[in-house]
């Protein structure tokens, strides 16, 4: 059974575990969501980011903790977790290339993030919100196109997608980075709608990800629960009208 | 033979890697600054960079080519170098836990990087001024104490570390992380000499860890050689006295 502490209200970096956990059909407590009779809730999730008691403790959440294990940094837990559930290729190099996306398409959702917080997470949009449009523009002109067009190239160039009806990143099979990758996508539809379309119809790769990964069936199941925590104004994906375009 | 490919002016994020493939007493050849008649130069990086043959493309530098691998983003170059220049520890947890680590630090590297360009890399510093001096503000105040914080608190809890002389960040040994971190600190030191210095009181680890890591014998002699580049403004790091404070 796999605990999984990450802030209870947003999707946020938490929600690409929760993927990998849900597509692969692993056993987990969504730790900061559980009730606090049971030892779980918000008290649980402090006590794991702020005790003294813990030899390697996480610098921020999501951490995965498993047996005396804790695993901070998404795309670690997602290295870890990949081959246990069967969303990692078997080869090393493989493997390595999978994480190399990963930790790809973790510098995306930072700088998505900072789309709106371009000045700092510890003040409101509101009070950096002319900086925030400033940097949305550089972001949809250039870092944008520039990430999506990556993530189009590594999909055209992946021999294994020849003829497939959902193309994937590393091989044939789903992996862990599809998932994230689907996020990713599904959050900047949220988020930036307009910029984020006008550059999909140059990402038909792209896009059919995003399409056929929650086909999945267990997947499928999820993001239809309330497992599924609907974006927000408060997560790393905002939709501020102002920043689109 | 490795090959690093990174822009040739700059320490940057190639840094990270040239120090662990010098402490590792590892031979390499730094592609973009060698001569163009021998197929180096920055024909050669724009070549890996820009090419359209390669399978596995890198979305940035630096890459690391050796055979026909190509492995890019600095935390999964140094995932793949530390047990091969024996500067990781051997368990599979231990070695999460120091990837962990590293990422964290990456992460506070582009932190950095971004303290002087808030708004985006395609715009110069002076452009970008006015919102670099509030994330400046943001940075020192916030995030600068609170990563370094995390790190010496890494260093106290590491049990190898009692009695020694050079602190560890994981295990008794010198490991990728501990080169990275005396860069990482090292390189605030120029950039933002007077924050720096007073987080680093509180901190007596870390700063213990930034003096003792360079007397690493190979380590001490790349230092003091011209294959050092030396810091400057148009790095990761940059000195701004108007971004100190």
């Amino acid at each position: 059974m796999y605990q999984l502490h990450y802030w209870p209200g947003i999707q946020g970096r938490g929600e690409f575990v929760r993927l990998a956990l849900e597509a692969g059909g692993a056993p987990y407590v969504d730790v900061a969501r559980g009730p606090s009779g049971k030892g779980q809730g918000m008290s649980a999730l402090m006590a794991l980011l702020e005790g003294d008691d813990l030899q390697r403790p996480p610098f921020a959440c999501p951490a995965l903790v498993t047996g005396r294990q804790v695993i901070a940094q998404t795309a670690a837990i997602l290295l870890f977790l990949g081959p246990r559930l069967k969303l990692a290729p078997a080869g090393e190099a493989d493997r390595l290339w999978l994480h190399q996306i990963q930790l790809t398409i973790a510098d995306m959702v930072t700088e998505v993030h900072d789309v709106h917080h371009p000045i700092g997470s510890s003040l409101y949009y509101e009070d950096q919100k002319a900086e925030a449009l400033r940097r949305a523009k550089d972001f949809r002109r250039s870092r944008l196109p520039r990430f999506i067009g990556w993530f189009e190239t590594v999909l055209d160039r992946n021999p294994r997608n020849e003829g497939a009806a959902v193309p994937r990143l590393v091989g044939a099979r789903l992996t862990y980075a599809d998932l994230s990758l689907f996020q990713l996508v599904d959050g900047l539809l949220y988020a930036l709608p307009r910029a984020t379309r006008r550059v999909l119809k140059q990402a038909p790769r792209v896009a059919a990800l995003h399409a056929g990964v929650p086909r999945q069936r267990r997947l499928a199941a999820y993001l239809a629960s309330e497992r599924r925590i609907p974006f927000n104004k408060v997560g790393i994906f905002r939709h501020y009208p102002e920043l689109d375009g």
